[in-house]
């Protein structure tokens, strides 16, 4: 099979919905500074719900993107970090997201300006 | 208010949503090339539903990523191109399709293991 993500069938399809989805970025950029705790992940990614902060972390653990440790400690903690494969992903996902942040007034003129069509 | 896309209602957030989305992904590195035909989007983005291609269109026309032009012949025949603000999002969403082409082996090996634990 051809390697291609316009092939349907192409794992690299899912795997750049994975890597693509918003909830995998500020986490995987929120990473690249060191390990936190999901309360520290849920805190600072405003918005998430805790469902979908789980089942995103989940994800991004099953595709090895990142790790889980739990401490056996009272009340039990469980750190994520990015493992190498994830680290090797940092850079790029953090560059979607700061062009994101720099070209807000651009894509806001823009929407004015489709709306007034 | 702070420009993060890290809160809820920052502008940047949506936008993110918009960028790192696969089919706007698929698009975006497609037209790269130079305009396209509707039809040939369709074609060449596998599994994409008529619905989703016309509303991801839309998206990314009303967000100024590109630009549509209306050519008046029989049959009328439609054009899609990267505006500018377009082709300055290409190199950053290519190397995420590439990153996740590149590295579909280890993605599955971690989905193989994970599944194992």
């Amino acid at each position: 099979m051809q390697i291609s993500a316009y092939a349907k069938d192409c794992p690299s399809r899912q795997i750049l919905d994975r890597i693509g989805d918003t909830w995998s970025v500020l986490i995987v950029v929120m990473l690249a500074d060191g390990p936190h705790r999901y309360t520290e992940l849920a805190r600072r990614i405003q918005g998430v719900s805790p469902k979908m902060l789980t089942q995103t972390l989940r994800g991004l653990e099953r595709d090895g993107l990142i790790e889980r440790t739990v401490y056996a400690v009272v009340p039990p903690r469980v750190d994520y970090a990015l493992t190498e494969l994830g680290r090797s992903l940092h850079g790029l996902v953090e560059a979607l997201e700061k062009w994101a942040e720099a070209h807000i007034d651009e894509v806001l003129a823009a929407r004015q300006a489709y709306s007034a069509k």
